[in-house]
């Protein structure tokens, strides 16, 4: 009973078809399983592999061999299955039990144990965790996907070898040479990508997307389908526009409080403090209500951050990833390095001394970064040098060629910026690869910070601009109300509304095609899907919105209202597309959100300055000063000790609210305390 | 021979006393052994207890009982030596090896083991550890006196009972009640210190305060003798020194660049530029020179924190104390909490919520420090209030009264900031004490991190008013010269000169008075001596000398000299007196300075914001910009951008440079690696 657990709880195989359940070995079967507690009468299919399609079938035969071979061997434990026929292109790829008890100690992933703690899982102790009887329910499906690409990156060449099928001069594989990277580089492997579940799938996007009711989101069908990155990008969401409510309330309370047409009435008391007079008395709420503004920002962006440090470490407890073993883990694929042995794990691996990144990113990567920068404000400059230029020129001598060359720098300036755009994102990729980063995580934090800074310094470069330079507050209202308004409208249209219409008049086309064989239609269905193109463009949408809201909110305080409605719709958007949309990615589990979090909170940090800034340009407060006789000059040393005062208290309300719940303490503690009694007593 | 390795090697008992050699149990001699390998020929006094004087014998005797019980019992497992005579007010406390290497364990000290490397210490696997069968050379004097203390003070009655030869009001000990706290509440104990050990003690002087060279202390033999916290200050101290010759260096050259007369020429230069006048050519590249002290300073002390706490990693590894287990421990004495189920460690003892300390920090402590702080700002308004009163009521009827009045500001400003000052020293400790602290360690940072803004404020109150209110930069480098030379010149007399006189002079007759059981009068000398007052008086010092260096160093280059010249008889005066004017402290096991590192860090942060005012308020600067046509604002803007991008530079810097070296990170992740591992295979 006990060793073969899966047959009685596996799902039923998809009506119809079972071309994945486990037949009497033919040629289209799966591999089969060395140890008898791995055996089940059903196979999950969990990833799919694309290869090239002249694909020579000793090399297929040859591929599925050494994924079915035991890692000792050299092999990644897996099983395989040649698809609907031997000579496919396609290799559909499982795990069993064994593999994946293994792996999930290997990552050190946590699991409910029978006390009802999440605790490391520990496949010599499988008693301690009731729920390791039932691969099911131990482990998510964006886990088991994870895990078998791991166990195919992980696949090394134990000797020099030839792979069969391949030329001379391509099918050379070296000892230690991961196998997964040659075939990709032979062009032999297409593409590996986890398969979509369609009956879990359809159920998830139900309760998600579908459902009547405008808030909550199932935050852990999310995490245990599309793995950790997918739900804590979905929790932050959620959690971030929950906090949204607060600032929109203040926002519309604040201009209703204020003398009607006082928002945009700033020009006129402009005009008046030049001209030295007095506007009437009415008005002068709006200097406190400015400061309320400014301060409340600062004060809700810290404690939403600290906050959500709060509810992430929470999640990350409840989804058993507080205690990743990444760095004790082998290295990610791309890892250059002498070999040796690893000091702490003792295992041959290749090395990198630490310091030597540090160099090369201190010296290497933040110069080429800052250069870049440069780049984009050197772009700036042009664009408005041009600009006065062209129109000098029109004015003193108006002919139809200067009225097009009027449009010339706009256009060379667009230009100029998606060069150096595209140029940057390649640069970007390869001096995070020259960094050489042990750890995959590692490596994603690096680049995403990179690609992060230029976007950012790109879409605010303007804003900060009008703002600090021009000091011209209306054209940066008109400007931040635009943005707001009109790029949220234009991104949700291309996000979601064309791909949904491709996907409906398009795509459908394809499906209609085959229905004879459901289970292999779906499989040929997803390879057509285009691949996610992953979180980033969703995360900085939301640092974007941020950043307008905590460095500008002050001069427009409907800011907070407006992304509070544009994120409920952005809520459905983003899970319609990541459920319809695209190919189902591959999800390592993570802790937390990154190097995302560090953003938020730098942008927190930055938010303070700015506000401080805008208070002193506001025409009210200079018309304040000029009424309690402050000189320019105090006034900037007030502004200044005001920011100085409240980067304090930010720092010290960070550091006053701990960072994760108290039970989460105890709990890892807990654990921290229980290894170090067990090292201390296996000496014995 | 394994079982009595400290016959061996254990030093001869002091010639011609012997008292503390094992004799056949009589009624002055040791607390007999309770098991076997703890049985040695020469038992090594650590801790000396005074009682009061007229104790009854019985309850001498129990509390040697009570002592010299196995802690199952509720004992210290020590052992006790009545002093002199079974009736005289001492009891000399020793510790048996199986009591020493338990306590090794359970305050998480590291050994060396046999692979070379520094480990957790565990009871059960001696044979990894060689020096553990040698108990002189398997912990320091300072840990095992330390030891000692941990033993007497966890000490609790396991039921209610009474104290014997005690009055009935006084004698009632209840159940879990701390024995060693009890009896001195009930003034049967009046104090409890570490005994000097004098051999030992004259070696270690020779090496260390009367050398002849002026560099290099004996680190090492220092952290062997008093331990953890006076090492670590000796090391900072040390470390320090060195790093103050590169500001020396640069300081006399900038000195001597400059022209004649440029540095204290700055009064005429200013009355020119408000003239409007332009100063002859050659004073301008003072402006640069201040620039380059200015970042100078503040790229020093950045490099110098980041370097230090590299090497008090390193430090903490080489003493063992990077894996202390404090927060797993028993809580300390004075932790009032409900009694319960501690959910790390499983042990029975008082708890007291995270957030109730938290709430009482938040709304309790910081608001009346900040009072505090408030009235220190109040008493110098009030004073110079005063004083200009004062003044004027002389110039307008200068009578002998008036006269007379002038020095009264000055007299009350002293008499109140003293009150305060005293009156604070209470607060801060009741404070601390109702914050309810868990850790020994935690109390000692919360209650230095209050003393020390208080200090601190106090110290700096009157530069940072000139600087940043008066505006006076000649009376600012007057007061900081006259603060270097006359401060230090006075503190290094009344640290050193006066307890060496009273030394000389007033203990020696005592001295010589009895010489006829050198041993015993040994301890009778120690009694005598006054107690270490503790570091708080030596760090704060350094403090404020960082301060003066860091935050005002560049209208005054001398500074680093002066300094450096300071530190130099520093060390040695301080060495001097630790060693031969005080009674030796406990020392508990420390990894890092505590909560000293980050106040210097905080200097640090501070030290920008006040370098970049200083060089604003630079007449040199002031005139650069009349000459260059830059406006007031403009300058003022610039100022901040500069604060704002050197804080930046600030903060890569030190996250750029590792916190800790390589080899050690290496090693703290081998201890990590290895207990996961232990932990997983335990479940076995």
């Amino acid at each position: 009973m006990d060793k073969d657990p899966q047959t009685s709880s596996c799902r039923e195989p998809v009506a119809g078809a079972g071309a994945f359940t486990v037949k009497e070995a033919g040629p289209v079967s799966w591999t089969p399983s060395r140890c008898s507690c791995c055996v089940s009468g059903y196979v999950e299919p969990l990833v799919l592999i694309q290869l090239a399609e002249q694909v020579d079938p000793a090399t297929k035969q040859w591929i599925m061999k050494v994924m079915a071979a035991p890692e000792s061997l050299g092999g990644a434990g897996l099983l395989a299955h040649p698809g609907e026929d031997v000579d496919g292109d396609v290799i559909v790829v499982s795990a069993p039990r064994c593999t994946l008890l293994r792996a999930t100690e290997e990552l050190g992933l946590c699991k409910l144990d029978k006390d009802g703690n999440m605790s490391a899982f520990s496949n010599q102790d499988t008693e301690n965790f009731p729920s390791s009887e039932n691969m099911q329910e131990f482990l998510t499906l964006a886990e088991k996907q994870f895990i078998v690409k791991h166990q195919l990156e992980t696949m090394r060449a134990k000797k020099d070898q030839r792979i069969p099928g391949l030329t001379q001069a391509k099918g050379v594989l070296r000892s230690r040479q991961g196998i997964l990277q040659k075939l990709e580089r032979a062009g032999v492997i297409r593409q590996v990508f986890p398969l979509h579940d369609q009956k879990r799938l359809t159920a998830l996007g139900k309760e998600w997307y579908s459902k009547k009711s405008l808030w909550g989101q199932p935050l852990d069908s999310i995490q245990d389908y599309f793995g950790g990155p997918v739900a804590f990008y979905f929790s932050f969401l959620d959690f971030y526009t929950w906090a949204l409510v607060p600032p929109a309330v203040l926002g519309v309370l604040l201009l209703m409080l204020l003398p009607p047409g006082a928002a945009s009435g700033d020009q006129e008391i402009q005009k008046m403090v030049v001209a030295g007079g007095v506007p009437d008395e009415e008005d002068s709420p709006s200097v406190s209500a400015h400061m309320v503004q400014a301060v409340f920002s600062m004060l809700w962006s810290t404690i939403f951050m600290e906050l959500w440090k709060r509810r992430s470490s929470s999640l990350s407890y409840h989804w058993g990833t507080f205690n990743l073993t990444e760095r004790f883990a082998e290295p990610r694929p791309g890892f250059r390095g002498e070999l040796g042995v690893n000091p702490i794990t003792g295992r041959l691996e290749p090395l990198f001394p630490e310091w030597k990144r540090q160099l090369r990113m201190g010296l290497g990567s933040v110069p080429v970064v800052g250069l870049f920068l440069g780049l984009v404000v050197l772009g700036m400059v042009g664009f408005y040098h041009g600009e006065a230029m062209v129109k000098n020129l029109h004015q003193s001598s108006g002919t139809l060629l200067t009225t097009v060359l009027l449009y010339l720098p706009s256009m060379l300036h667009i230009l100029y910026t998606n060069m150096l755009s595209t140029l940057y994102q390649r640069v970007a990729l390869s001096l995070t690869e020259w960094e050489n980063h042990r750890e995959e995580s590692s490596f994603q934090n690096h680049h995403t910070t990179k690609v992060l800074v230029f976007t950012f310094f790109n879409c605010f470069a303007v804003l900060f601009h009008i703002a600090f330079f021009k000091q011209d507050l209306p054209l940066l209202r008109k400007r931040l109300s635009s943005l707001l308004i009109v790029n949220q409208l234009v991104n949700q249209c291309s996000e979601v509304m064309i791909p949904f219409i491709v996907d409906r008049f398009y795509n459908s086309q394809d499906r209609d095609l085959m229905e004879d064989d459901p289970e292999a239609d779906s499989l040929r269905a997803q390879i057509s899907v285009p691949a996610f193109p992953g979180l980033f463009s969703e995360y900085i949408e939301l640092l974007v919105q941020f950043g307008y809201l905590s460095l500008f909110s002050c001069i427009y305080p409907l800011t907070a209202l407006l992304l509070l409605i544009n994120n409920i719709t952005e809520i459905r958007g983003d899970a319609y597309k990541i459920c319809r949309l695209f190919r189902k990615p591959f999800s390592p589990p993570v802790s937390n959100m990154g190097v995302w979090q560090a953003a938020f909170e730098v942008l927190g940090f930055v938010s303070v300055i700015s506000n401080c800034w805008l208070l002193l340009l506001s025409p009210r407060v200079k018309l304040f000063s000029l009424e309690a006789g402050i000189s320019g000059i105090h006034l900037l040393i007030l502004a200044i000790l005001v920011e100085h005062v409240l980067i304090l208290v930010k720092m010290i309300l960070a550091f006053m609210i701990p960072d994760e719940p108290d039970w989460v303490r105890i709990k890892r503690e807990q654990i921290e305390f229980n290894s170090m009694q067990a090292l201390s007593q296996q000496k014995n």
